[in-house]
Formats: structure tokens, C-alpha cells, sequence
């Protein structure tokens, strides 16, 4: 660590008197997309006492201008500024924007800063810009946190404090862009995993990018049976409002994942659908062993998750 | 409430020195079935200083025996004698074996005493005892609390509290009946809520059957995905924690009401998976405008969940 802090303090030196052009004692941040995740990762640096200017972007104006009154952001400044000014820069839109931007982003970025994006899916967007002339200086990040709420008002500072940061392509980073990254990530207390691009998106399409369509589709379920019965959910337990929490979830934020991650999905919904129709056809059989049985087999969670 | 208190306390004094023969000062209460429910119903009565003695019945005698050293029960008994000191009977085994026990516990209930059952299904348990001489000393409950853990250890005294219990067929039982289960259930801060059985069976098939099966679908799925890959799972969010949360409860259970709710969870299953299907369909097809008009129609649940 100590090494790592002193490469980056002389990157910071030659930064600072060289492409900016002025004195500067913190490292300037630029995220783009103004939300959840965006908005954690700014109030988590500030919380932890990072020597940090976060410069926000974001489209809509609104959320631009409730993060700079929420404080996730020192200033608001149009994209290209924002990139010209960046010791590093965030990529935490939905998906289909980070994919639009990467190119873009990249084409922009000054020769020492540092490109990270905290985008669910990584198969697409490392292909993008997989013979990009500056794809070094590009680090493609998951961090495994999130809730079911978005926008600038659902961040908060502890959001990613202890949890994953997933690095893939790790090899096709340069070794500046990667410890840069890295080093903001263990200022926030995440821990790193690495791994290649097309295994990263087959794992979450089970374990996270399914979780979001069960949910929506036990909402839609419910919704639809009690159209009228908003009584009945005053009386729904906590099993229920754990199963379908995640059909809170932004639509603009998951219709592009699953659209990136299709095939993978796909395939999960598949055999989801199949587990579903086994359950189904036991109950109907009136078998009730055979239902128990496969209980018994998701039992297994258990050993699993604790 | 202090009409309702008298009612009880002249009924009390009427069993103590009636049926049973010998003075007491509190109430009998035979718990059959010493489990998450019928635990955490004695320490709650326990924990508001309820003057009650608790005696518990249970055909598993290391959760007997677990359950007299955690102090859920005063003391153990077979089933006979239970129910011949009772004030009151609960039933609170797995449906299966309240189906069974109903009829029985009925024809050996002391004239002055109430039975009540904490089963998660109400149709088929009501049918049972509908033309029984003594169906109004019974009362038809269902508490809704629970967790993914089960037996005598699961057990905690504010369980309960705050929750809802929901009473069926109200009608049937006889006002004193009635009156001392209520009053329990206010005794540990529950609120009541009343409907009739077929009513109750159709909407849990949906707000709690649908969500256990959907997520023990959920874990068959990943666990079949991802059999050697212990690893994924730490870097699961909470997400996926959340929605397969329910994979980790009890298939001695839940087997029995899937069985006893089998119409009501497969037209609900029916749904859920035209839902999914649905989001397989929009997914294959690339058609993201149609997955987030799914989602966005699905994100009505926070306006009903808050």
C-alpha cells in the first residue's frame, strides 16, 4: 500500500504541474450519473476524509442540481469540462449510457487520468472499447451494493463500506489506471475480486439479474390478483415484502442490463421457469413428497448463505 | 376491553373451581407443536407478564425437551393430559398435523375451554371441524409473523408483537371462545383482522405460498447453476439474499399447506410463471421497451408496500 500511495502521490505531482496546469492538493473526480451508486462512492471518499473534488454530470438537470444541494458533488459542470478537468473519471449511468459514453469518454480523457465504470454488466462494455488506443487507462468495476431505490437522494455514504468492488479485465488496465482505482476503492473499505468479463455476466444473471425479474414478476403477479385488495397487503408477512422489494427497482437502470446480458438471462429465466413448472406439476400430482423433496434440495441455500 | 376482561376473569373462576377441581390463580395454556410459533407465543405472554402457566405437547422430544430447557413451556406433558388441564388449546403444529389433531383435541376439550390453531391454511381445517358439536369452542387463527427458521430454538417473545392475526370464521365460534382468544392476542399487542376462510386461502396463496415457492425455485435455480462455485455466493448482494431468503424454511411445513392451498398456489403459480415468461419473451426479442412497461407496471407495488 504504501508503494501504491507513493506512485500515485508522484502521478498527482506530474498531474498537477502538468496537463491542468495548476497547483492543486486533491485529486479531481468526475462522476457521471448522479444517483445511487455515484452519489455512495462520492459521500463514502468525503466521509472517509479523502483529500477528493467531486465534479458531477449528469443530464438531467434535476438530479444534477439535487446532488449539489445534497453535497455528493463540489460543482456540476458540462461533460466535456468535467473530463478535461479529471484526475478520474466514473461511469455510473445505466448501462446503455456508460456503453454510448465509454468511446467517447475515452476519445476525451487526459493522458494520466484514470476511466472506471460501476456498470452491472461487463461483456459489452469491455468489448466497446477492447482496441480502443487508451484502453489502458480504462478499469471496468461492479460494485455489489445497491438497493431498490435510484437518484441522487437514495445515496448514502456507507452504501459501499465493506462490500465487493468485482475488477474485470484486470489484465488490459494499466498498471497506474488499475492501483488508482484501487486505492479509491480500499479508501471506501471494499474488498477487490477479479475476474474475466463473460464469467462476471453469466454469475450475476444467477445471482442478482434473476433475483430482479422474479421480483418483478411476483409483483406483477399480486398486483394483478388484488388489483383492488390494497387491504390484503397490510396483511402480507415479511416473506413477502422480502421476495418482492426488488420490484421497486428502476426500469431505466434494468431494462438495459438485461438487454446487455441477454443470452446469460435468457437462459436463467429458462431454467427458472423449469423449476417453477416442477414445483407446479407436484403440487397438481398432489405430491407432496415430491414437493418436499425439491425443498429439501433448496434447503441447501442454507449451508450456502448461512 | 373491560367488559371483555370481566367476561373472562367470571369464566375463569368458573373453570377454576369447575371442571378442573382445584384453585388457580392463572391460566392453563397446552401448547401442542413447540416450534417457532408456539414458542414464541409462550415467551410473549411470559415477557408482558401474562399470569399464565404454559404446558407443552410435542410428538418430537428433543424439541420437548429443548423447549422446557429454553423455558418456552412451565412443563411437558402427553397429549391427553395436556388438554384435559387446559384453559386453552393451540394448536400450533404443521397443517398436516392440525388436520389431523382438530377433531380429536375437540372431543377431548374441557367444556369451558377454547382451542385455537396458528396454521398457515384455514379452508380444510375449518371444513374439518364444521359440523363437530363443540366447533364454537374452537377459533379458526392464523398469526402472520414468522421467519425462515423453525423448531423450539427459533423461538423469540416479540415475535408476535405488533402483528397481525387474522380470525375466520368468526361466526362459528362462541363468544367465549372468541372473547379469550382475543384477548390473548391483545395481550401481546397483535391486531386482529377477520375473514372468511376461502377468502384467506386465496389471498395467501398469493402475498405468502407464491413468495416461499418462488424463492425456493430461486435457489434450486442457482444452486443448480453454480453447484461449484461456493465462491459466487460471497459476492452475492443483498438482493439475492432477500429474494431467496424463504428457500431456507422448512419443508416439513410448507409441504403440507402447498397440499392443503393446492388450487389457490397453482392458479397463483400459473400467474407467476406467464409473468416470467413474459420478461422471457421481451428479453428474447430485444424489445426493452416492452421489459420496462413489465417493470414499470411492477414498481406500482411502491405505492402499495410505501
Amino acid at each position: 500500500m504504501q508503494g501504491c500511495t507513493k506512485t500515485i502521490m508522484a502521478q498527482r505531482t506530474q498531474c498537477d504541474s502538468g496537463s491542468h496546469g495548476n497547483r492543486r492538493n486533491s485529486m479531481n473526480i468526475s462522476i457521471i450519473g448522479l444517483g445511487l451508486l455515484g452519489g455512495s462512492f462520492a459521500l463514502g471518499l468525503k466521509a472517509k476524509g479523502a483529500a477528493v473534488s467531486i465534479i458531477g454530470v449528469d443530464s438531467n438537470t434535476a438530479h444534477a442540481a439535487e446532488a449539489l444541494k445534497r453535497k455528493l458533488v463540489d460543482k456540476i459542470m458540462p461533460l466535456e469540462h468535467a473530463i478535461a478537468e479529471a484526475d478520474v473519471v466514473v461511469l455510473a449511468t445505466p448501462v446503455n449510457a456508460i456503453l454510448q459514453l465509454l468511446p467517447t469518454v475515452l476519445d476525451l480523457l487526459p493522458p494520466k487520468a484514470a476511466l472506471m465504470d460501476f456498470g452491472s454488466t461487463k461483456g459489452q462494455l469491455c468489448a466497446v472499447v477492447e482496441t480502443h488506443p487508451r484502453r489502458g487507462q480504462f478499469v471496468a468495476m461492479h460494485p455489489i451494493a445497491g438497493t431498490e431505490y435510484s437518484g441522487p437522494e437514495a445515496a448514502f455514504a456507507t452504501l459501499l463500506e465493506g462490500q465487493t468492488m468485482i475488477i474485470c479485465e484486470r489484465e488490459k488496465s494499466d498498471q497506474a489506471a488499475l492501483a488508482r482505482a484501487e486505492k479509491l476503492c480500499h479508501t471506501l473499505g471494499m474488498h477487490l475480486r477479479y475476474m474475466p468479463a463473460a464469467e462476471h455476466d453469466l454469475h450475476f444473471a444467477y445471482v442478482s439479474h434473476l433475483s430482479h425479474i422474479s421480483s418483478f414478476a411476483l409483483g406483477l403477479t399480486v398486483l394483478d390478483k388484488e388489483k383492488n385488495e390494497k387491504n390484503i397487503f397490510d396483511m402480507a408477512g415479511s416473506g413477502f415484502s422480502s421476495t418482492v422489494r426488488l420490484a421497486k427497482s428502476s426500469p431505466q437502470m434494468w431494462g438495459p442490463i438485461f438487454s446487455q446480458n441477454r443470452e446469460n438471462v435468457s437462459e436463467a429465466l429458462a431454467g427458472y421457469i423449469a423449476q417453477l413448472q416442477q414445483f407446479k406439476d407436484a403440487i397438481d400430482a398432489q405430491d407432496e413428497e415430491q414437493a418436499k423433496a425439491l425443498m429439501e434440495k433448496a434447503n441447501d441455500i442454507r449451508r450456502i448463505l448461512g
